[in-house]
């Protein structure tokens, strides 16, 4: 059996989301067909994700002994965004394994009504590992009380 | 059930892809922990696609009628990268629909060693649609021809 | 003579610029020395002057008569900055041209103390064109007074 | 005196830089005005660096004593490029201070003749600086040496 084309998840709703984070878009996110190319969503992704980790005092990225390195990623598209338009990620957890976690995410517009549905959504997976070493280690209990409160 | 994350693929060998293109990594590539940022990669196979489109003389994306948009595209990191590393992307067709796309892609080290594995790979879904209109479009002949020779 | 590295100018204060645009840093702005890679900076100097543009009415960057083009652009680093930092782009004209604009544009850090001095500081030029035969053109009168306000 | 717009720079011609490094446009480079946007030429002239000090051994981004941090940058554009172009950039030493180096770059096309002239070109300054304290630090015989080669 051939891949299917036809599996193309729903858009998801804002409630299905836990925390939000406002991007602006920059004048070089847009591509030659004056839309924001697919390659910047999921620089939006690690925005997320890594400021929500690092503002909640989990992550140092210059001197913590723990960092998360993508081993998966994912998106689906359903709607174009253009420069200079203002966006929003949303985040939740969706799976927290013993030194890896699942984030899902999605792209809305900035109109924060409760109906509005994903422009994009996806997922990444972060496997975590030793800063210096770079071999997976079990995610401290300080890690996931933040983590369960994304779920 | 909870998404499993147990599920990762085996990386591809060189011999699973049909064309290959250089890329030679950029400073900027490199995020904070010294390795190539996973935003890059789907950079990466962007340009495998669309360069491949362009050199055969299907895609003209200033002036002609049909251009592709990205709907769906995923990958999975092996082993990191690091800037000045040159790396090779290869490339196959993995699906041809009425008006879409599936291409398989992955990254390979710059050692041409047949035996070598994929450092990543994943795919992206490619939807035709008119340039004007941005409406979905059957594939033309021509485009057919082009694609069928990397199945 | 050689040239000399000595003439660096002086960190502008905020109140030498005439309007801001806050920008919010990206996980991939960070360079391998864990700091916001100076090719961000150029970015957030086009997003700033093209939104302004673009939002006062003047410019149509998808079906608008005329472009502006970038013919030179500089920067100078007194500090550095880094992801997740929330940074404020200041704007301002320091020339008008018949065809050409040449805009003043410095980083300032979050705190809105008119005491601040800039992170970096830099100027572009643009030379306004035609969109479709891409040929220098007069800028319009309704493009002037909207830069005027920026002097 | 307003700032004059008048003394650009003439493109350079091949002859005048030392080394030149091969660089491959990404689909991503070009904006929505379908040509390379400026900021990916400063992406290339950092590049060309940067790879230029790492394969020559001297500097070390992972774990040497001395990195550079751009402290200036600058770039006139005389003619658009778009991908899937290849480029060349061509590299020179301007000038060796004590703790700092100012490099001269030139973006050119494919086309290897000696008579072509440059794209873009411009200038950066390099201060070196002790990768833990980021203090300055005098330039080591090893690097002078390198350097001199491109002067």
């Amino acid at each position: 059996m051939p891949p299917s084309l036809a599996i193309t998840p729903q858009p998801a709703g804002r409630l299905e989301y836990r925390v939000f984070r406002s991007v602006n878009t920059r004048w070089e996110d847009n591509d030659s067909y004056g839309h924001v190319n697919n390659v910047v969503y999921f620089s939006w992704f690690d925005t997320a994700v890594n400021a929500y980790l690092m503002e909640r005092g989990v992550l140092d990225i210059h001197g913590g002994p723990i960092i998360g390195l993508v081993v998966e990623n994912h998106c689906n598209y359903f709607r174009p965004l253009a420069f200079p338009q203002t966006v929003e990620i949303g985040l939740r957890v969706e799976h927290i394994g013993r030194r890896s976690v699942r984030y899902g995410l999605a792209v809305f517009g900035p109109d924060q009504d409760a109906a509005q549905t994903a422009v994009a959504q996806g997922h990444f997976v972060h496997v975590y590992v030793d800063a210096e070493s770079r071999q997976p280690c079990a995610l401290p209990p300080s890690w996931r009380t933040i983590l369960e409160h994304l779920q």
